[in-house]
């Protein structure tokens, strides 16, 4: 006898949870189709040559491989020839150089699967996790008009997800580097700078000025304080923003650049009617991944800070340089949503779902069966998800089930019922019971159905 | 530079072929749910001493293991501690074994995800593909009569996926087994004579009788006779297929069980409102593999019986043995998607859909971006996925665009409408032009999509 277990580092549900997990899945998919984004799904395991590209470091480390058998026998020397993809960019980047010819530009894909990550075995840590990413991928430019698309999409999929009030805060690369510049920090410098700018959230202000100053960066303390002040810049609102962002003064060729890529934005936002309680300007984000290069998004719910950004991302000059020697410019965003489920349930922001059954026919005898059946099928057939108890049971028994199960309609077909053509309907959710005719079942069901969402009671 | 390409034996699709699948896997979704089965999804890897339970053979040899880069470098006696699922069956036993007492049995549950097989390549042979399945487990016992609500869900789900005439054949394992009995043919010699009769379709009777007359079976011809005479019963409708059954005569009580617990389901089947003509008894139904006990289905198109079949499973006695002493009897089916799909295509059964995109919003002039903005976001709040064309472009590329992309509205608003509040629609579908006012676009679109759909002209 072996014990059932899963490895650790992954999420299973049970089918409540799943229910509740599956239903923020459609919500993601429909907002996200609803802006134009077309599917596409990858394979989950690429070819190592073609997945390992980038220059190692901590990504590499953390990949798994994939042998079958027959090659796990054979002990081929160096890696594996496939590998299990660890994000879906990279995948992204390659199908788009191999079907580039193919595809219409600017091609906007969104794509919501499972990645792969080795990690160390933590509470919350996943080694399996959904990721929901859109792109927008241009053909030797992309407009940055498509940057303030991207928070509007993020405004739709929160908004719809219902998880209380939440912020979309972004900032801007060439802002940033253009700062730096104004200040006299020039090439890799800014990106190192970059990276401790990035870290003030988690390791406070005393700490980053102290490594700033120290060994490497040997920055002086007026421009520390230059920077430190930047990084503190927060806006309230949308005049505030424009208003914030006047208020930094004249600065470099790049830094202006930024700074008119991020007014675009916020004009556009307001035309695509964006509620300003919604965005902000927070120049303290910087995004640490180097392949950033112009305006960069996170977003917070606002009363739960420590669960960190729920959806981030930004703009990028290349996708694809390992693949083609085409530019192909993009800006794009990604939500961890294994992650942001199980964060939003340790919470208690997500509940368990109701069943994805509507209705349980029940059943008292035999001489039931073939009625319930026929009463089940017509039940389908008007769009109801119908669970038919095919063994007599006690009422008391089939109803307190549909109660566990989160079935919300129980349908009664006693002697009683049977002889004047009707079923009792006991309303699990209203605690009501009401009696209709067979022919009338369907519909009243439906419209029940419908007006307890359109009260916002849920998908159930 | 490295060529950008997957691995062989995965299937990757267009975003057009994408929206064709996966508005497969959506009806088949909302099908599974019609019959109240509930959602499961579990981790791409188990634990290899969880998932290879069972005695080697072929399917141990196809395994792909997963190991992260620590781990290959540690170069580990003995497996690798992770293993990818090559079915859905083995983690639904693990699945169920271990969270027995947090579900309510009958469990009905439906999976949809890829699994993988270390496949040798070969044209339509994939390594990574998706299982549609749904199973129904008891607890110490299951009735027969669910065994008849599985062919009522295959029947509905391949009228709702459109792909032409089927039939759901089935057979039973101890009406087989029941049969060889009565021929003398006893314990392990009746499973080693059922894989002989598996294989009558690809060998044929000759090769068949050769193999049960030789060595190994030694089978008298007469026995042989009775055999094939039996394989070669199929039903033509429902009436025929319980005189067929009646027809065989009196049995063994193997056999007389297997033949009331089929007329069971030809009972039920018709109570189901199951049309005749799509299913039929096949007594040459064996399904070679060992773990089922009871009915076996097989589903094959009309018109492409070459395609094998397209839905397959049948009656276990207990599914998780390996993991849990109590006993869990189930029945299922597994719908093999990626390959359907692909055979699908090849044979020209399923076309490239329409985008999952319903209006392109154009743009002619910088001036009109914000308005093309508010109109798009008005449609989506209405329902419509929209595509908002965001750098001015000459009307013919974008006539052009959408088009290609197979969007079927192309929202036209030039000096002339924006003067009279108005905007040009061009229905590419219907190949006409109308004029509507601003107010009203969303619901005249609607309204013509909703028209489409019930002509049965696609999801589009």
């Amino acid at each position: 006898m072996i014990k059932p277990r899963t490895p650790t580092g992954v999420m299973e549900l049970l089918p409540r949870d799943q229910i509740a997990f599956q239903r923020m899945l459609d919500t993601i998919r429909r907002i996200f189709e609803g802006f134009g984004f077309l599917p596409i799904e990858t394979p989950v395991f690429e070819l190592s040559e073609v997945l390992l590209t980038k220059s190692g470091g901590e990504t590499e480390r953390q990949v798994y491989f994939a042998q079958s058998t027959g090659t796990l026998e054979k002990a081929e020397e160096g890696l594996p020839e496939l590998a299990l993809r660890f994000d879906l960019t990279v995948p992204l980047a390659r199908y788009v150089a191999e079907h580039e010819h193919a595809l219409a530009f600017p091609f906007r894909r969104y794509q919501m699967q499972r990645v792969y990550r080795g990690e160390r075995a933590q509470r919350g840590r996943f080694r399996e996790f959904y990721q929901c990413d859109i792109d927008v991928i241009g053909k030797d430019a992309l407009s940055p008009r498509h940057d303030a698309e991207i928070p509007a999409v993020i405004h739709a999929v929160f908004d719809a997800l219902d998880i209380g009030d939440f912020t979309i805060q972004f900032n801007h690369r060439k802002l940033l580097r253009g700062w730096f510049e104004g200040q006299g920090i020039a090439g890799d410098a800014q990106l190192a700078v970059l990276r401790e700018i990035d870290k003030l959230g988690k390791r406070g202000e005393d700490a980053v000025r102290a490594t700033l100053a120290g060994e490497g960066f040997g920055l002086s303390s007026g421009v520390i304080d230059h920077l430190l002040a930047f990084s503190r810049v927060r806006s309230r609102g949308h005049d505030d923003a424009l208003a914030q962002l006047d208020a930094l003064g004249a600065g470099t060729p790049l830094f202006e650049e930024g700074r008119d890529e991020l007014r675009e934005v916020l004009h556009r936002l307001k035309a695509l009617g964006v509620p300003e309680s919604r965005y902000a300007i927070n120049l303290s984000i910087a995004r640490g991944l180097d392949y950033y290069t112009g305006i960069v998004y996170e977003t917070t719910l606002d009363a739960h800070p420590g669960i960190g950004s729920i959806c981030s991302g930004g703009r990028y000059d290349n996708l694809a340089s390992h693949y083609t020697r085409s530019k192909l410019p993009g800006v794009g965003i990604s939500i961890g949503l294994t992650r942001l489920f199980w964060q939003l349930r340790e919470a208690g922001l997500v509940a368990t779902a109701d069943s994805s059954v509507d209705v349980l026919v029940t059943l008292f005898d035999d001489a039931g069966l073939d009625h319930a059946l026929g009463l089940s099928q017509q039940l389908r057939a008007a769009g109801l998800n119908v669970e038919t108890q095919l063994e007599p049971r006690k009422l008391g028994k089939q109803m307190q089930y549909a109660d566990r199960a989160g079935i919300r309609f129980v349908v009664i077909r006693g002697d009683d019922e049977a002889a004047r053509d009707v079923v009792a309907v006991k309303d699990l959710r209203r605690g009501e019971q009401f009696e209709v005719a067979d022919a009338d079942l369907a519909r009243t069901l439906l419209v029940e159905r419908e007006q307890w969402r359109a009260l916002g009671q849920g998908a159930g």
